[in-house]
C-alpha cells in the first residue's frame, strides 16, 4: 500500500534499484497535452546521479518511454504509462547489504515489516524510486504552467551550516541550473560545493535545506479541512527519501513574532487583493491565497559514508558495516527535481479539484 | 472536500462555529471496544476554550454525545457519530466581520474559493472544527493503548522565544497537566506562562512549539513510498489550524550534522533490535522501527489581535480592522490534544493496514 | 468500512434503527447551492414506512435537520450535516430478535463479522439506514436538475409475477404519484396493489421490480475502465438492501439477439448525434452517450414474515422463529426514492469529475 | 479517472490495443507469496483471442513480464508491475475506423468526452484492457485459494437462446475447459458452438450468460453498507467490456416468489450454520454467509458484425460502415477469465479488509 498519490491527477509508481526498471501510471491526466518523453527526459537528466563530481558516480542514463496514454503526441485521457528501464549493474558489490543493516537506511524496517526484501541497490527504498514521480511531476508543471501561467521552481539554500541569500520570489530557473549544487546564490554556492566535495574526500556526507516556490497560484486551491495545500505539501515532501522537515511561510521562525508583528496586512493593489508581507507563505486556511506559495525542507545527510559503523546483521546479531564503492556525499542538488515535482503534483491535483467543486 | 481523513479507520468532520454543532463520523473501528462519552469527553475538556486565563474566556462546555455505532457500551463495527452542540451566542458582536477580512485568518481565501461563507465565529474555519478530531483521537488513543500498549503524548516546549528543557522519552501525562500551558518543565513553565499573560495584556498574541511522542509502537507501521509513516504525521499535523512547520527526529537541527554524525548505529539489546541514538525520530524508510517518534510543531501566534490592522472589505476595498471582544493570546495548551489526536489516528491508521497487508 | 460513497460528491452514513438516529454528511458540494429542510423532506415522507396501507404500519415523521454546511439559506462548500432523530419505541417487542437469526435477514452475519450488534429493530441493517442516502440523493437531484436539466426517476413496474406497462422515456413523476405503488401503468397498478394486500393478509410478502432512468444526461460522463457508468449504478443499486439484480438497457433480453439485432444506429438528428435505437440504456463504453439512461432492478421479497421458519440461535441451536408485529409486505414503494437517489448520487460525481478532467 | 480498483489490495490498469502495450500495477500484495510468470501465464492463455474457432483469429502471444514486486520468486510487499507488449499490428487495416463511429461500441462516446481517441484497434477500449485485470485476478486466485481454501469459478451457462444445465456447486475446473465454449454441460455445448459457428458464417454474433461462483468463501467478508460483497462484485462484472446485467441468488427470478418461499432457513449442521437453501447466493446483508456465492453476468452480443450499419462520422455526418477483417463471433469463453478475476479481485480485497477490522 502506499504507493498511490492525488486524488483527480493520481500517480501509481513501482520498481526497484534492480530489475525490470521503474516507472509510474498518471490516471486522471486531461485529453489533448500535447506530450512526448522530450517533455519528461530533461527533469529525469536533473534527477539522475552521475550528472556532477557532487552526486554518486553511478552511471545511469534514465531513459524514459511512455507506453501508453497519448496518441499522435497529445494524451487521451487515459492512464499514461512511464517506464525507465534499470541499467546493468554488478550484483556481487553488493553482497554485504543481504546480511548487515546499513545504519539510518530502511533495511532493517523493510526486512522487519515485509519478512522479505530486495537488497540489491536497497530495493523498493534506493533513490531511484523517485523516477516515477519525478516524470510525472515534470507533466504536471507542464499542465500548470500552460493552463493557469503556474510556474514551480525549487533551489538549495543551505548545505550543513552553510546558507545562501536567496530571494524567494525572484530567482529563476536559469540561476538555479547555472551551478551544479542548483543554488541560485552564485556568491555563496562555491564554498557550499567545496564543502561537499570535502565531506566526499573524508567519505562522509552532508544533507541541507531545499527551497520549494510557487508563482502565480490562482487564489482558490486547497480543500480544508484535512487536505489544506500545506498538508498536502507536507506530505509530498516527507514522502521523499531524507527528508525531516517542512515548514511555509514564517515556519518555526515566525514562533519568535507576536500576532500583531506575524499577520499580513491585506491591500487592493490595481483592483487585486494583496497581502503586503507573506509570512503566511501563500496560503491562508489550507487554502492558496494569490501570493507565491514558499516552503523549506529539510534534507537529511546521506546515509551511506564510507566508515565502519556499528549495525546489525539479519540474524540480529551485533556486528559493523563499512560502506564501499559509488559513494553519494550529497542529495540536494537531485532533490531540487525531486521537489518540484511533488509541488506540482500537489498543486494540479487541487487545481482539478477546485474545478471539479467550485467552478 | 477534504473533510475526511484516514484509510482504515477514517474520519469525518462536520460542522461551524455558529448553527447545529460540530461532529465527527468514524467508520472502520474495530468491533467490541468499550466506548462510552466518558472515553471522549476529558479530552474534549483538555480543547475547550475557557479552562484557563492563557486562553479565550469563551465559554463552552463542548458536550460530547454518541448517536450510534455502539450498543451496550461497545462498539459495533458500525459507524460512530459523534456531537457536540453549539451552545448559545451572541450573533451581533461578529457584524464586522461579514463585512472584512481578519488578517492572516482564512476570511478572504474562503469569500474566494466558494463566493459564500458562514462568517459568524470564523464558520468552518473556527477551531471548533477540531472538536470532532480531537474526539475521534480519544478512541484512537484508548485503542492504540488496549492493543499495542502504545503512549500517545503531546506537551508544549517552547512560547515565543522561551524554550523548555523536555526529555521526550521521559515526560508524563501528569507533569504536562500539572500547569495550565501544558508544558512538563515545571522550572521553565512560569516564565512562559508569564509572557503569555503580558501579550494578552497587550492585546497581542503568542506562538511556539509542540512536540508530540509516541512510545511502544511496534516496528512496521508506515506504508512507503507516498505514506510513509512521517509524511502522514506531516500531513496531519499540518491539518491543524496555525500550523506552519514539522520535524521529525533530528528535524531541521539534522543539517548541520555529517552523514557519519547523524547515522543512528544498531545494537541488540536483549534480543531486540535498537538505535543507539535516535536522530531518525523511530521512523526509517517511513517504518517505524520501534524507537519512540519524536517530532515537532510549530504553531504560529494566534491572528486575532487587538490591535488596528490594515485590510479589505469584501468589495476589495482598503479598511482597517480591530479584534474586539475575546482575545485567545495563545493557542498552545489547546493543540495539546489536537496534536495527539492527529497522531494516534495516523498510528491507528497505519496499525490496521499493517494488520491487512502483512500479518 | 464501507459507509461512504462517491468520489467528489462524497456522503458518509450513520446510524441504526435504535439510538440516536440516523444520518449523513456530505462533502464535496458545489457551494451557493440553495437548500434547506424543506428540499429533502419531500423525499424523505416518499421514503418513511406507514405512508400507505402496502407498507410497514411502524409511524415515523423522519424530521430531517441540517446541522452544518449552510448559511443563510445556500451551501457554503463545507460538509452538510443531515440528521433525522429516531422516535420513541418498545424495545421490549424485540426481544427474541437478540436471540434468534431472522432468516435471509443480515443478523447472523453481522454477528459473525462484528460478534456484537445492535440487535433492536435490526440496527445498522434496518431499512432506517437508507434515509441518509435518500437525504443526500434529493440535494443531488436538485444540483443536476439546476445545472444540467437532468431529470432522475424511477417507478414500479413489476409486483411477483404481475407487470406493468411503462413507456420509459415517457412515464412522468405525477403518474408515478398517482397510486400508492409508485407504478405509472393506472390500469395495472390496482391488480398489484390488490396482490400486495393478498399477500400481507397471509402474512407473507412480495418482490418486483423497479425502473430507473436519468433523461437529458449530457454526452461523457463516465470514468472507463472500473467506473464505468453502469459499473458505479450498478454498485450503487446493489447496495441498496433486498436487492438481487441489475440491468441497464436490453439488459439479460439483450442476450436473445444477435450483434446485429444489437446495435444501436447513430443518426444525426438536427445536428446532435442520437441512437435510433437504445439497447444501450444511455451508456455506451461505460460512458452516457446522450440518450435517455434505462436501468432495472430486482427487488427480492421482504424477509420478514408471520410464519413460523427454522433458524438457530445465538448459540447455534436450531429453533423456529416467527415474525411478530409490525408487517411490510412490499418495500417497492418505498424503494422508488431509493432508486432515484442512489442513481443521483452516481450521476453528480460523474458529472463533477468530468468537469475537473475534461471541461 | 477509473482505472484503479481496490482498497487494500488495489490494482491499476493501463494500455491501449496498440502502442507500448498493456499492463498493471497492484499496491497491496502481502509478502512472501510465492510468484512468477508462470503463475500468471495461463489465464492469459485462457483469455487471449486466437484460441479457438469460436473466437477472434486475431494471434497474439500475449507473454506476460513481472517488472517489480518480488524477489527471489516471492512477493515483497511493494508493487507489482506486470506487462504484455503489443505485438505487431497492421495499422492500415484500420483507417475507416479513424473517421467512422462504430454502432454500440465507444467511438462515439469516447470521442465525445475526450476530444482525441486512440482508434487504431479501440485504443483503451478494446479487450486487450482486460488483460491487466486477468493479470492481477491470477495472483489473487493463486492467494485466496492458498490462505483461505476458497476456489473462484466460472463458466457460459447460456448462447443466444441455447441454455446449459449446470450445477453451481459442483461443476469442476476441469468441465470448463474440456470444450471451447468453456461450457461444463458437455451435452449442451456442441449445439451451443454450432450456434456460434452459424453466427460467424453470417457475419453477426452472439452474446450470453457466465455463471460465476466462489466456495468456501469465509463467513463475515463484505462490508456494508455501500461495499456490500454484491455491490462490488456488481460493479466489477459491469466493469467489464460488454455486459448489461448481473445477479446473485435468485436474481430476477427471485421476484416471482413470496417472502416465505424464497428465505433460506438456517440449520446447525455438524456445528456449522448453514442454509438449507441458498436464494441469497452466500451473501446475506452485504456480508458472505459461508455458502457457495453465486452470480450470474450477461453480456451482449459482440458489436463488430461484417454487416453495413448506419453511423456517423467524426463530422456527425450519416454514413455507414461494415466491419470487416477480424472478427470475433462470441466473447463468452474469454468473458471466463475475466469473470473469475474480477470475482477474486473482489473476494481478496474484503478479505484484507476483513482482517484489517474485525480480526
Amino acid at each position: 500500500m502506499g504507493n498511490t498519490f492525488g486524488h483527480l491527477f493520481r500517480i501509481t509508481t513501482w520498481g526497484e534499484s534492480h530489475g525490470g526498471g521503474v516507472g509510474v501510471v498518471i490516471d486522471g491526466c486531461p485529453p489533448r497535452v500535447p506530450l512526448t518523453e522530450a517533455d519528461i527526459q530533461p527533469d529525469l537528466d536533473r534527477r539522475r546521479p552521475g550528472q556532477s563530481s557532487i552526486t554518486t558516480p553511478r552511471k545511469e542514463t534514465d531513459t524514459v518511454k511512455i507506453l501508453s496514454g497519448t496518441f499522435e503526441g497529445l494524451t487521451t485521457g487515459t492512464p499514461i504509462s512511464m517506464w525507465v528501464k534499470n541499467e546493468d549493474f554488478r550484483s556481487e558489490a553488493y553482497n554485504e547489504m543481504s546480511e548487515k543493516f546499513r545504519p539510518s537506511h530502511a533495511d532493517y524496517t523493510y526486512h522487519a515489516k515485509y519478512g522479505h526484501r530486495a537488497w540489491p541497490g536497497g530495493g523498493r527504498t534506493s533513490a531511484r524510486e523517485t523516477i516515477g514521480r519525478v516524470a510525472a511531476g515534470a507533466l504536471a508543471k507542464k499542465i500548470l504552467k500552460a493552463r493557469w501561467g503556474v510556474e514551480v521552481l525549487a533551489c538549495v539554500t543551505q548545505v550543513q551550516h552553510l546558507k545562501a541569500t536567496v530571494d524567494a520570489d525572484a530567482f529563476t530557473s536559469e540561476q538555479v541550473e547555472a551551478n551544479i549544487l542548483r543554488c541560485p546564490d552564485a556568491a555563496a554556492a562555491p564554498a557550499m560545493i567545496e564543502l561537499i566535495e570535502q565531506r566526499r574526500s573524508e567519505g562522509d556526507s552532508v544533507g541541507g535545506i531545499v527551497l520549494g516556490v510557487a508563482r502565480n497560484v490562482p487564489v482558490g486551491w486547497g480543500d480544508p479541512v484535512f487536505d489544506r495545500l500545506e498538508a498536502d505539501l507536507a506530505k509530498a515532501m516527507l514522502s521523499l527519501p531524507a527528508t525531516k522537515g517542512f515548514e511555509v511561510g514564517s515556519g518555526f521562525e515566525g514562533v519568535l513574532l507576536t500576532g500583531l508583528q506575524h499577520n499580513d496586512p491585506f491591500r487592493n493593489v490595481d483592483g487585486e487583493v494583496v497581502t503586503t508581507s507573506n509570512r503566511s507563505g501563500g496560503i491562508q486556511g489550507g487554502i492558496s491565497n494569490g501570493a507565491p506559495i514558499h516552503f523549506r525542507v529539510a534534507f537529511k545527510p546521506v546515509a551511506t559514508v564510507m566508515h565502519e559503523q556499528d549495525t546489525v546483521d539479519v540474524q540480529y546479531r551485533d556486528t559493523t558495516l563499512r560502506g564501499r564503492g559509488r559513494h553519494d556525499p550529497c542529495v540536494l542538488p537531485r532533490a531540487v527535481p525531486m521537489v518540484e515535482a511533488m509541488t506540482a503534483l500537489v498543486l494540479l491535483d487541487h487545481a482539478l479539484r477546485h474545478e471539479a467543486q467550485c467552478r
